[in-house]
């Protein structure tokens, strides 16, 4: 599965369904298009939704640095749009990527690491990757 | 993979390391435990994780209609919860569910069912159940 962009006609029509939020924003999934594997959560813009569908390079918006962040300009760890779904709401999108190395800024795979379990928060994977490698920052 | 509630006392200094946002919210992911595929984005406030934890039924809150909302309560189409997962920032849980029938109040199984490609918006899925059967609302 390789990404084709639409052109700018067909994309300006797809974009005009998306509904944002009071802030601009919509969610943003991404999974793991083969494995099938949730790897984390972000928000992204009009801006950064229309830059990640133009590139097939995954961009979203950091609410904490209140900018575009294209994910792996600093880390490396890029994720290769493969599919993007819209839901029924048009205020969520589900991104089916290739993550290069790994989503989560502590070094791990999937952001989601911990489990809920009857002893407490339980850590189910391991940093693939050192966390100081990464900058530090989500990248 | 059955869930297993934890005691009160474990469920607490879990709970305790949710991070809400200024609404009190945080999002919830569900997926389908044993083949992978996303269905849903929701919310949930702390009495709604909470009662998901100790019930195994996953229980949202409806940003627009202010109230809990038990998934399925009166669609029927309910999930039992498996696995709830933590993200690193602690404002996001992935839930691995068995949905019974349909989570899209469209009737289909996930409500991520139109892609983005290059002539436009596609619908993957068809509905699998009369939307007038789901009582026209999220249920």
């Amino acid at each position: 599965m390789t990404y084709t962009a639409p052109d700018a006609a067909t994309l300006d029509a797809m974009l005009s369904t998306v509904k944002y939020d009071a802030s601009g924003l919509i969610a943003a999934i991404a999974q793991q298009h083969d494995t099938g594997e949730v790897l984390m959560i972000a928000w992204m813009n009009a801006e950064a939704l229309r830059e990640t569908l133009e590139n097939g390079r995954v961009c979203y918006y950091s609410r904490s640095r209140k900018k575009l962040w294209r994910k792996g300009e600093t880390s490396g760890q890029i994720q290769h749009l493969k599919e993007a779904r819209l839901d029924c709401d048009a205020d969520a999108v589900l991104l089916l990527v290739e993550q290069i190395g790994v989503a989560c800024h502590t070094g791990r795979r999937s952001c989601f690491y911990r489990a809920f379990t009857p002893t407490g928060l339980v850590e189910l994977t391991k940093p693939e990757i050192d966390p100081a490698k990464l900058y530090h920052t989500h990248g």
